[in-house]
């Protein structure tokens, strides 16, 4: 599993704050700490910004590059602001994200062709996303199909199902799941990544939700999520469901995890 | 989700005692704990009790069932044994359990066509469980054929596709997370079903390996569990599962069960 940590998010209040600041040391902090969670890369997005978007990114990728050993997942809907980022990157990055929107595709795709990031591409086009699995593994059929003719590497696309709050659409989560088997199936050599905490908006006891949610999720096959990595339940799910999916052998690093009191924290929030 | 409630089993210690004493209190606040934390069904079993099992069986149901009003799961692999607990149980039962073995169920299926109740079916036979998730299937159709010919109701049928401990086998979550998905595929009449807690054998926090796999179970579409629904790590799974696939519309029944109190609390073992 590829873990993408989603705290540094100007839609976070804090983070807002800390970004127009420039408030190095708490986003740095933020970053630490979801390394050391176990995130492989942390993603930043600068989105409400708006006219200071690409200067903030600028100064964000900058700032924690400098300071610490990270791979980070530029965020953002503008091309521009991807391609700065990229532009300052070391070593490999995510871009999230894109869609099968035509002229969004078109657009990126020289920024794609000259940085060679892994790419998140949300199951949605002009149209929205389709309502059930099917019509979304269509579109990731169709993304593959352009970006792959334009030299992308299938194992370096991510599609994401695309998951609504079930607390307003009862679905949601079902038309999730069901989409990344499809995609496993029908699609086998691209990988599949879940934006998780969306599930819950609204509810109770939100990392409850998305715990089980990742879970579910994991057992489907998915390759990558973005997610709170220091929350304890996200914790636990990674490292129970790594081991319940085989990829830990005599459960060695479950064992460990447990001895170094990282597993059964109550959660935080 | 058919919830069958695990603790009374005489493999438990305190069980054993319990029932050599013929302690009907201690059993009937067993089962009484087991109902309120939402099991369906009573598993039963006195295996241990070797010679005394017929009759301890005998004295097991009626107790449970003269003091209230609940379903059980008679438990054994004596077709005697299962044909006095079906003589004395009031409704439908669930018989626990039969296997691919050709002669198990030849013995067993004059008490199937008396007492009509849900099968729980092992996807084994003579020569063991089969390594991989495919001679599981093969095992789980001719099992079908056999059933469904002597009048039995697929829906009636639940293939439980054999847990091993991952401590010891790597693969053995992950093989039996496939089964399940390839009995709803090829199979999609029957229902399956799951017993918990030997995934987690050997292990620590087992609570937490097994709500993690029953989450990944319910992804792939698992009908029934045998588990300990006390477990407030299987509470929240259930709930918060049932939402995620679903089952739950608008979240009522999770909203509620937050109100109550009844998720995220912290594991009692």
């Amino acid at each position: 599993m590829v873990i993408i940590g989603e705290k540094i998010n100007s839609s976070r209040k804090k983070v807002e704050e800390a970004l127009k600041k420039r408030d190095s040391s708490y986003l740095i902090s933020l970053a630490q700490k979801q390394k050391e969670a176990g995130a492989d890369f942390i993603d930043v997005n600068c989105g409400t910004l708006f006219s200071e978007e690409k200067e903030c990114m600028e100064w964000l990728v900058k700032t924690i590059q400098e300071t610490m050993e990270v791979s980070l997942c530029i965020d953002s809907p503008s091309p521009e602001v991807l391609e700065t980022g990229f532009q300052l990157h070391k070593g490999k990055a995510f871009l999230n994200s894109i869609t099968g929107e035509k002229e969004r595709v078109e657009k990126i795709l020289p920024v794609i062709k000259k940085f060679h990031p892994f790419i998140i591409v949300l199951c949605m086009d002009e149209k929205g996303a389709p309502a059930e699995a099917q019509g979304r593994v269509e579109i990731a059929r169709k993304v593959t199909e352009i970006l792959t003719s334009h030299g992308v590497k299938e194992e370096d696309i991510f599609f994401d199902p695309i998951i609504r709050p079930i607390s307003t659409e009862s679905d949601a989560g079902r038309i999730a799941l069901e989409t990344i088997s499809k995609i496993k199936e029908e699609i086998p050599g691209v990988k599949t990544v879940c934006g998780l905490s969306n599930v819950s908006y609204g509810l109770p006891l939100r990392p409850l939700l998305n715990a089980t949610f990742l879970a579910m999720a994991m057992g489907k096959g998915l390759d990558g999520a973005i997610l709170d990595p220091t929350e304890p339940r996200i914790q636990d799910v990674l490292c129970a469901g790594g081991a319940l999916r085989g990829e830990d052998t005599y459960c060695l690093n479950y064992i460990s995890a447990f001895r170094d009191g990282k597993l059964g924290k109550q959660w935080t929030k």
